[in-house]
């Protein structure tokens, strides 16, 4: 390994670190607040028009006060906030959905997460560190670029499924009516369906091996879901594709975007769930 | 209070004191196999016909082996075993479903319960003390008849949700193809849709108000996957109904009988899920 790998190497691990101090800091801010109606409490509207709960803005709140006070140059791309440089000269792009997974968090469904990524360039390709937490418990899936992806400190791989009638599969197709139709070959042959309510921990499943695949074919997510939980199973050997079999690689960070999504334990499950869904 | 109500009272909440007992013990014998591959080794076919994996039979002996070794003359009603008298002459009916969930339970996703109901007489309405453990984490929903309903000792009510596009609801359709079609119109209806893999513990959600409904509609429920949580639901101010409204009061224990379920928070999201879905 020459210097300038060794260099690299600790560059995301220390980026993975700043990660893990954001989630904590989120973590303490919104433990006392899940499955409150006060966290529930509408209080503005966010950069891609939904609605902002008072857990959300205090979430991403706790990360934006972290950023400032540390004096972090970034540029910070957030569910809520939107594009913002906290510097004139940002050093690196922090995407974070502060809370993924709000109408859990406000009625106590313990299935909530964190979900934050780090790049140094604007491109979702260019992702370089990756952190969601599980909410409930401070679990913590990570991933750096090259290096992996692990769970709680230990490596995780995704599954070897490779049929559909013994797959268990993670799927969203609520508030738009249409996915429901879309969605319903898949049901009809996979082992199990499960709907979890937050696509950034779904997709983190699929990378413990705990799923097989997660689709949420509604189009409504956004880059801030995806960025972190994209790193992550694909450095733990999954398949993260559009519908039509498209990557995300050239997507800006900073631009809102909206997509449909197949996050897949490997090829050929990825292969079995896209023939099933094509031409809808 | 007349002395014959205390000591009835006395005498339930000594019973809901067993089963959390039993309860413990499960916790211990199946927490290390929590997302094992050997906890989804098939050891045999339970009593309904379905494939026992390890981790229910380990689960439902480690129960039987504490009602023998503590002389509880009792008839029990398990998942796998089915009826088996444990005396000449049993005292109460005790219905075990040691793990609901077993799918989450192999594959390591943190939804998954223990179920144990108590009862004097051999018919669901006659149940008295009920306990669902979330063996995630030990914590247990207990009632007692006409005392209520409690999440780790502090009483739960159910939600006070009115309408669907504002509810959280909780389905299940894997592995029964008609059962999708059947769901598609509430699923459209519904603010969200979650499907969290087991369904003592998904209506043991809706008493304590974190889901406004659980539906089952593919007419596979057993006596022994509801008789615990119908009680607790029910004792937390909910409605626990097949989809024609009819009651299960009169359902013997004994009996090997397969359901179709609304547990609802209250009359009128029944009410608005029941219409939904009449005439299917």
């Amino acid at each position: 390994m020459s210097v300038v790998d060794i260099c690299l190497r600790v560059e995301r691990l220390n980026n993975i670190d700043l990660l893990k101090k954001i989630a904590d800091k989120v973590y303490s801010a919104v433990k006392p607040l899940l499955g409150t109606k006060k966290a529930g409490k509408i209080v503005g509207s966010g950069f891609g028009g939904d609605k902002t709960a008072l857990i959300d803005e205090v979430a991403e709140e706790t990360v934006i006060r972290h950023l400032k006070r540390h004096h972090l140059a970034c540029t910070f791309i957030g569910e809520e906030r939107g594009v913002e440089n906290l510097s004139s000269k940002p050093e690196f792009y922090l995407m974070v959905d502060a809370v993924d997974g709000t109408t859990n968090a406000i009625r106590g469904l313990r299935f909530v997460s964190t979900s934050l990524a780090l790049s140094s360039s604007n491109s979702l390709g260019g992702i370089e560190a990756a952190v969601v937490m599980d909410l409930s418990d401070g679990g913590i899936y990570e991933a750096a670029k090259g290096e992996g992806a692990r769970y709680d400190g230990k490596k995780i791989r995704t599954s070897d499924a490779s049929v559909l009638d013994e797959a268990v599969v993670g799927v969203d197709f609520s508030r738009v009516p249409d996915a429901v139709e879309k969605i319903v070959p898949l049901v009809r042959a996979a082992k199990s369906v499960r709907s979890l309510g937050s696509a950034a921990l779904e997709i983190c499943h699929v990378a413990s091996g705990c799923l097989d695949a997660y689709v949420d074919l509604r189009g409504k997510l956004r880059t801030v879901d995806i960025a972190a939980a994209m790193l992550i199973v694909e450095e733990a050997g999954g398949v993260f594709l559009q519908p039509d079999g498209a990557s995300f690689g050239n997507y800006p960070l900073t631009e809102l975007n909206r997509f449909s999504v197949i996050a897949s334990a490997n090829k050929q499950i990825h292969g079995k769930i896209a023939s099933l869904i094509s031409g809808l």
